[in-house]
């Protein structure tokens, strides 16, 4: 990992979120240009993402001094935080199955990744947001926590906010240790 | 521009610097992928920054209530004032040329978009900031400015600092108003 070694990723720098939003929309752009098939643009937004989560984790972890989560219940809130500390907004977490292996993240009549987002009708299976769900993916996986991520609402479709459904599949055991490629 | 009409772009909303990053490298893989000659990618990321830029000056003079600049000094406070407002991070201005036509933007020893960077052999030619570039003169030309922005220094490639020079070239009389396509 190219950032190894160096000093902690982590600073008190933020910039302006439109920022990351116009960059994200440039590399959205330039993924649908070389996948064109929606499914597999999907397929590169889960893997960018990912790559995002299982970076920011070792960052995050390290700057909060989080005890290990006993529940997955911990867990959600942890990944709330995560929201807050990295986007600036923090989504709601509700819709917990009744096993509780299972929650949303709910961002009501926004998204936190997209402002100036128009899909063309070819696009309707993109999922904007997908980037979002690896990168959750991603960082639980490098904690041990193996979780699918899927889109329930995508607001820049026009639904009434962005809800990612979080559900628990099992306890990675024998994982590499955090910060391995 | 798909952001007419909707709500100003500006929201307080700030992101950790981290992800802007990390998405802005996952976009110049993408271009080197697709482009694979240094020239072109360097192109491509200029035309990426000038899309940015003319994004946002628009939002920017909407926010923060600026007189109309006197001469090039006070442009580049503006633009001083545009980075630390978008990316956190306010780059030094200076080495200005005698005839005040030319001057620098100076991050000393960082670069206010890498930090995960390792470039191969074969990508010596790149320019990983020239988005900054494009960016600074997207958002002149908005104003009726004309410049040519190029990179003095980059940090990413071991140099001391990030430099990029801003060289006033003319006067725009019959640009479009800000905001046309």
């Amino acid at each position: 990992m190219a950032a190894k070694g160096k000093a902690a990723l982590f600073d008190n720098n933020k910039v302006n979120a439109d920022l990351i939003k116009l960059t994200y929309g440039a590399l959205v752009a330039q993924i649908i240009k070389d996948y064109e098939r929606p499914e597999e643009v999907n397929k590169q937004l889960d893997k960018l993402g990912y790559n995002i989560g299982v970076r920011l984790i070792e960052d995050f972890l390290a700057h909060h001094n989080i005890p290990r989560c006993l529940d997955f219940r911990q867990t959600a809130e942890r990944v709330q935080q995560a929201f807050r500390f990295y986007m600036g907004v923090q989504p709601f977490v509700g819709n917990w199955s009744p096993s509780a292996n299972e929650f949303s993240l709910i961002w009501e009549q926004t998204s936190p990744i997209g402002d100036f987002v128009e899909f063309p009708d070819s696009c309707r299976n993109l999922e904007y947001s997908r980037v979002l769900c690896g990168a959750v993916r991603g960082a639980l996986e490098m904690v041990q926590i193996d979780v699918k991520v899927s889109i329930v609402r995508e607001f820049l479709l026009g639904e009434s906010a962005t809800e990612l459904k979080v559900h628990f599949t099992k306890r990675l055991e024998d994982a590499l240790p955090v910060g391995e490629d």
